[in-house]
C-alpha cells in the first residue's frame, strides 16, 4: 500500500475538533490514531488508571530497526474558558492564514506537523532506513499519573525505548526556530514550620522564639550560591517565597513560624541530595520542626550529539538562523523522558498557548513539517 | 488646728464606692482632695484636656521646705467587668479581714495607706521637718495623654518638683514588702516593610526577593546581643514578633514582605538611639523599606541612694525582710516621673489587679501605712 499524504494543517483542524480538555479523550487519540494506521504504523491504545483516572494513551511504530526516533506529545488541552474568542475554540477556523483553537500551538499543531512529515518522507515511496514511533498521552496537562510515565515504563517492558525523542512542546519564545530545548532545571518546593514556645516578650528568658530558629535556617540556606551554574545551565536558585507568623501581637513571642521555599537546581543536584541538605540544616537549627519537601522534576540534559546536530542543522536549513539550546523555562513530560533516552523539545510558537485565541499561523505548521522532515531526512534518509 | 487621724480602710473603702472607671472621676479625685485639706494641703485641681478628653487631676503639697517627698498614682480603675464578683466592685466589703473592691489593690488601697501614713506623721502635733505633696491622675489606666505627664509639666513650670517620688503601684508579686522597683526596661516596636520585584521563581534574576533583604535585615538586628546587661538591668533583648508575606503560589517569589518586632532595653540605650540604628541596618540592605518605629517607654534606673535606702529600711523594719530592688515587668507612670527626679515604685499585694474580686487584706493595709509612714520618719521625722 502506497502511503497517502497527509496535510498537516487538515490534521491540525480535525484533531483541534475533537474537544480533548483534559482528562476527556474527545475522540483526538482515535483521529490520530486513524492517520498513523494510514501511514502503516502499529498503533496501540495504553489506557492506564481505572475509573475517572482511566487515562487515554497511544504508543504507534513504523519499523523495526534503528535508528529509532520517537516523537512525544499529548493530544489534551487546557479549558478554552468562556469569553473573548472569536471564534469557538473547537471550531479550528483559519482567518488571514492563521489557524484558530484551543490547542494549536500547544501541541495539536506540532503533532499534525510531525505526522505531515512522516508521511512526505514516506512518500516517495521508499523504505524507511531505521524506525519512527509517537508516544501520545492524553494527560499532561493534568495531574500525568496514568500518562507519559506509565507509557515509558510500558515501552521499556516491551524493548521500545528509543535512541532518541523529540518533543513537540511549543518551544520558540517568539518566532519558529528560536529555541530548541535540551534540558530543564529541576524543582523542589519545601515547606518548613518551626514550633516554638509562646510568651510575654519582656521574659524572652521563658520562650523559645520560632522566627528567630527560622531565620538562622533561612539564612544558612540563602548563605551561599548553589553552585556557580554549569556548561549548560544557570546557577541553581533557592528562593524563600513566603514566611508566614501572623500574630498581630506586639508584647508576644509567637509559638510558630512557617515558610515555604523553592529550588531550581541544575545537573550538579538531584532532588534527594537537596532534600537531605534542606532536612539536616533545619534539623541542626530546630530538632523539632515540621518539613516537607516535594521534587516535582529532576534536573536533565541532553548533551550534544549528532541526533541533536542534526536537528539544529534541519532548523537553521528551513529558517536560515540557528536556533538557541536552552535550559530555561517551567517542566514538561521530556523531564520522565529523559531517564531512558537523549530527549529534546521542538514545536511552534507558545506565546499563545494557555490563551484566548491560542493561534498559530498556518506558514509555521508548514515550516514545522519542513524541519521536522529534514530532520527525519537527516536521520534515516 | 490639729490634723485628725484618717484610717486607710475608711478612706480606700470611700474612695472605692466613687466608681471612678476611666475616664469618669467618678468623685474619687473629690473625696481625696476633701481628706488632703483636712490635714491642712493646698489642693489643686488641674484638669487637662477637652471635652471627652478632659482627664481630672490633683496636685496637693503640705509644707514648702526640703527635702520634698512626692506620692504618685492615680485613682482611675479598669472595668470591673459582670459576672463573677462576690460582692458588687464598688461595694467595698469587708469579709474575712479582706477589702473587696475594684481597685483595692490598683491602687486606692495604696492612696489611702499613704494618706493615713502622713495623718500619723502630722498627728503627733510635730511640725513638718519638710514638705509632701501628692500628684493624683485620673487616667492612668486610659490613654494617660492629660493626666501624669500633663502634671508633671505644671509642677515643673511651678518650681513644684520634687526630691523623691513614690509611685503607690502594686509592685509586691506574693506578699507585702516582696519588691521595691527602681526601674524600668524601655520598649520599643518597629514595624519593617520590605518592597520587592514580583517574578517567577524560575526567572530569579528578574525578580528582587523582598524575603531574602528581609531576612538579612532581621538576621543583622538579631545576630549579637545589643548588651550583657548592667547593674540592676537584664540584658536588652530584640525580639522580632512576627513575619508575614502570606504568597501561597510556590511559584512566584512575592513583592512585599513585613516584619514586626520589639526591644526591651536597658539603661544603656535609648529608643533613640535604637531607632536610628534600626533605621540605618534596614536602609543599607533595603533602601526603600518602609520603617514605622515607635519608643513607648525610656530605660530608667533610681540608683541607689540615701532615700532609696531608707524605702528599704522602712519594708525591712515592718515586715522584717529586705525587699528585692527590682527592674522587670512592664510600664507605669513613673516612666514620666523618671525625667524629673528619682523615682521608686512601692504599693500593695498586686496578684488580684485588673481581675474579678480585686482584693487587699486589711493587715496589709496596714502594713503599707506602716512602711509609708516609717519612711516619712526617717526622711523628715
Amino acid at each position: 500500500m502506497e502511503p497517502e499524504l497527509i496535510d498537516a494543517l487538515s490534521l491540525a483542524q480535525e484533531l483541534i475538533r475533537a474537544p480533548s480538555v483534559t482528562p476527556d479523550s474527545g475522540g483526538a487519540i482515535g483521529v490520530l490514531g486513524d492517520a498513523l494506521r494510514r501511514l502503516g504504523f502499529d498503533v496501540i491504545d495504553l489506557p492506564f488508571g481505572d475509573g475517572a483516572e482511566r487515562t487515554p494513551n497511544l504508543f504507534a511504530r513504523l519499523g523495526l530497526s534503528g535508528p529509532h526516533l520517537c516523537f512525544a506529545g499529548h493530544t489534551d488541552v487546557v479549558p478554552p474558558g468562556i469569553e473573548g474568542w472569536t471564534s469557538g475554540p473547537f471550531d479550528a477556523a483559519v482567518r488571514s492564514d492563521v489557524l484558530y483553537g484551543r490547542g494549536a500551538c500547544d501541541m495539536k499543531g506540532g503533532i499534525a506537523a510531525f505526522v505531515s512529515a512522516v508521511a512526505r518522507h514516506l512518500g516517495g515511496g521508499r523504505p524507511l532506513n531505521g524506525s519512527i514511533s509517537l508516544l501520545i498521552t492524553g494527560d499532561e496537562e493534568g495531574p500525568a499519573t496514568y500518562g507519559t510515565v506509565k507509557v515509558l515504563e510500558w515501552m521499556a517492558a516491551n524493548g521500545q525505548i528509543p535512541d532518541f525523542c523529540v518533543v513537540g512542546e511549543p518551544t520558540n519564545p517568539d518566532h519558529m526556530g528560536d529555541v530548541i530545548k535540551i534540558g530543564r532545571r529541576g524543582s523542589l518546593n519545601a515547606r518548613i514550620v518551626v514550633h516554638g514556645v509562646q510568651g510575654h516578650v519582656a521574659y524572652p528568658q521563658r520562650a523559645d522564639n520560632p522566627i528567630h530558629r527560622l531565620m538562622a535556617i533561612l539564612s544558612d540556606l540563602t548563605a551561599h550560591p548553589l553552585d556557580k551554574g554549569s556548561e549548560w545551565f544557570e546557577p541553581s536558585s533557592v528562593q524563600v517565597t513566603s514566611v508566614d507568623v501572623g500574630n498581630d501581637a506586639t508584647n508576644v513571642i509567637p509559638g510558630r513560624a512557617s515558610a515555604r521555599l523553592n529550588i531550581r537546581f541544575n545537573d550538579r543536584h538531584t532532588g534527594r541530595d537537596l532534600a537531605h541538605w534542606i532536612t539536616e540544616t533545619v534539623r541542626a537549627r530546630a530538632p523539632g520542626a515540621e518539613i516537607d519537601i516535594r521534587v516535582s522534576g529532576e534536573a536533565f540534559l541532553t548533551p550534544p550529539s549528532p541526533q541533536l546536530g542534526m536537528l539544529v542543522e534541519a532548523v537553521e536549513e528551513v529558517t536560515g538562523r540557528p536556533p538557541r539550546l536552552d535550559t530555561g523555562g517551567g517542566t514538561s513530560d521530556a523531564r520522565f523522558i529523559s531517564r531512558y533516552c537523549p530527549v529534546a523539545e521542538f514545536g511552534l510558537v507558545g506565546a499563545s498557548m494557555h490563551k484566548v485565541n491560542e493561534h498559530v499561523p498556518v506558514a509555521d505548521l508548514r515550516a514545522l513539517t519542513d524541519i521536522y522532515a529534514a530532520f527525519i531526512e537527516r536521520l534515516m534518509g
